[in-house]
């Protein structure tokens, strides 16, 4: 049997999975319909979901989804949707996206339970979480038993290469679009053989000009034509699956499982920066972790230290690599003064000739005055400090700018950011 | 009296010199003559170049333009003009320009006897040579007592600031080019206030359009419209014009005059590399020297050496100074691989996840694959062997390839170009 099919066997929820989740689901939308009758409440509960679609791997979890009339205020809806999540989900606890919502477990599996507005195919929607609903009932109208099974195909896939998930810290392929790419182009081997051959933007429908969206991938949803669902999935994963294609179709799966040899001695210098993480969710601190990073990387070009990489690990702490290949500032600086023409081009001129650091000039070079200086050389972690004091690092990092912690790297040191730079690969 | 009419004063020619040169190219055209008239050639001799227009500092040569009639062909006067020269110039030896020509001596004063055609303003030339007795009528039925004042001002001021001269190694201002400048703008006074305030190129006439030549000077030809004058002007000698303009303005002398003191110990290291100079004249060589140069600063930015500056003499021999950041090669190669959808893709995979120069990867990137591997590293006499061997190092400067010298400069070493790269200054 193919690989990828037994590797799907082993992601497949087994029978008992199956019954629970349709017992729960069933369950709770009963008590919510009952809810609703007896206060005269104009709601229907809806599930939603992987499982609702039948394209639900192991471990999923159920969404419920209580459809407001539209008659009803945003509060209204959101102050009863968190009273009735409440009554259904004895151990339920609120969290936030668009609306508040419950999320809870029931016999070890997690339900969440939203509100929302009732809307029809083409209405304007309040929030995203509206258009859920509409995902649900498009992706059943337009599946059949081997529509579902190369779904689950291509997801167990792009778990494979890693590429699986919307969350920013993945910037990869949601369930949903999964299932779109699937209905789009008839079956999985279909896609892979599309992917496997496509040079440029991933773009379904194909034809749809790649100019009105910037991003790598166009997947314009089926229910709302004015949105790009694969808006989220990034450059680097789009190639990922564009190899992955060809490795599919050469019958090369070895690649997916490998992951690099770690090899030390790389003849660079390494810093790690280790910092507290907020308590808050991945999708808002790891952004402002990778703004960090290229901060932290630009740090360490402007004065000379020659930055060649970077690796972010956001997990119970920060933690930001970067690799370099100078220790020490370079001694000569070419200064670059004005152009001639400029009044500031004699004050350049006067002011350097008479200073300690002039190394030589001034000199003219294309039409500027130049003057080699000594460079004001400074250790990496006097010069860290000062600058990062000046620096806005990030809505919820700016807080802990005296609790980073700088590590020269020295070989062995473990660390997971260590371990993810070392092990780089090509799916991981 | 004011410091730049002073430097004036020292650069005229005397009455002796003035009597002499008089006296010689009435004598030298008289000859030329009665020899034209005995063997009934149509050709008339003509006083050219600065002398001719008053024009003149010390030590001039007496440039005489033998200018025949166009019915003779190029091989006529080329013949009869050589003819001609040795009869009147009895030390003469032959030079090459666009004609051959006979160059010589009388009374220590350097002769020059130049085969031309006669041509009218606007007529079509035959060879550049051609427009120079244009250009001597020119200046002479447009100056006067006052601008030849001038123009002798403006020489010894281009001349102060190291940007007289139109040869290609200077790539300044010909003495013609400070005739026509100030011929345009009236006075040298007129002139630099007109350069102190300019930002970009220099035209004449000062609403040329500057798009229609890429050359930062853009001098129309007073006696060719089709001609920029201006051509061989670098933009490093505009700019020095520019500035100093603006320090004459100010009254700020002392800047011409400074050259760069010698500071060693920059921080950085710098090879030399010698080789013999062809016998050939300098527009010839120093631009092959130039290359080259450019060709070994690129050698080392190749490996990774980081060069920073150069310099370039062009004397007895060639010597090319580069200064570099970095004395061995880097260790860490970060190798960029073919786009992901490319069938090289796999192959590169394949190939270097075997490889025992692996340290990292493969991983993607963008939409490429890469890997990090130990770089081969080298000495750079040994690759820079190898990669001289394999390029052309300019017409006349190849067959000397294997005689470069690659001398590692240590502090104190005396060469020409090891003064020229310390004293770099404003001016020089």
């Amino acid at each position: 049997m193919e690989y990828l099919e037994q590797l799907l066997l082993s992601h497949l929820p087994d029978r008992d999975e199956t019954e629970s989740l349709k017992r729960i689901a069933d369950d709770i939308i009963g008590q919510i319909n009952s809810i609703c009758l007896k206060a005269k409440i104009d709601a229907v509960p809806i599930e939603v979901g992987s499982v609702s679609k039948h394209t639900n791997l192991k471990c999923s979890d159920i969404d419920i989804f209580i459809t407001f009339s539209k008659e009803y205020s945003t509060e209204f809806i959101e102050k009863k949707g968190l009273e009735i999540g409440h009554t259904v989900l004895k151990n339920g606890i609120e969290k936030y996206a668009e609306h508040p919502y419950v999320s809870g477990t029931i016999d070890n599996i997690s339900v969440d339970i939203v509100p929302s507005f009732m809307i029809e195919k083409g209405q304007h929607i309040v929030s995203t979480v509206d258009r859920t609903p509409l995902h649900t009932e498009y992706v059943n109208n337009n599946t059949d038993p081997q529509k579902i099974h190369d779904i689950l195909l291509l997801k167990v896939f792009m778990k494979l290469i890693n590429v699986y998930g919307s969350e920013i810290a993945v910037s990869g392929f949601s369930g949903y679009l999964c299932e779109v790419l699937i209905i789009h182009f008839g079956s999985f081997e279909n896609f892979i053989k599309h992917m496997s051959g496509l040079k440029g933007k991933l773009r379904v429908p194909e034809d749809f000009p790649e100019e009105r969206y910037r991003e790598p991938v166009i997947i314009i949803d089926p229910v709302d034509p004015n949105r790009n669902a694969g808006a989220a999935v990034s450059e680097e994963n789009l190639a990922r699956l564009k190899l992955a294609s060809n490795l599919y179709i050469s019958g090369n799966y070895s690649l997916f499982k490998d992951k690099g040899e770690i090899h030390e001695n790389r003849g660079t210098f390494i810093k790690i920066f280790t910092m507290p993480r907020p308590d808050i969710i991945d999708d808002i601190i790891y952004p402002q972790a990778v703004r960090l990073g290229n901060k932290l990387f630009k740090i360490f070009s402007k004065y000379g230290f020659m930055p060649v990489s970077s690796e972010i690990y956001c997990g119970k702490n920060i933690q930001i690599l970067i690799e370099y290949e100078r220790e020490e500032m370079p001694e000569l600086l070419i200064h670059q003064g004005p152009p001639v023409y400029s009044s500031e081009a004699i004050k350049f001129i006067n002011i350097w000739q008479k200073s300690e650091k002039l190394l030589r000039g001034p000199y003219i070079m294309d039409n500027r005055v130049y003057v080699d200086i000594k460079n004001n050389t400074e250790q990496f972690d006097t010069l860290f400090r000062r600058e990062i004091e000046k620096t806005d690092i990030g809505k919820n990092l700016d807080e802990f700018k005296n609790d980073i912690n700088v590590i020269n790297y020295k070989n062995g040191m473990k660390l997971e950011v260590v371990e993810k730079f070392y092990s780089k690969y090509l799916f991981s």
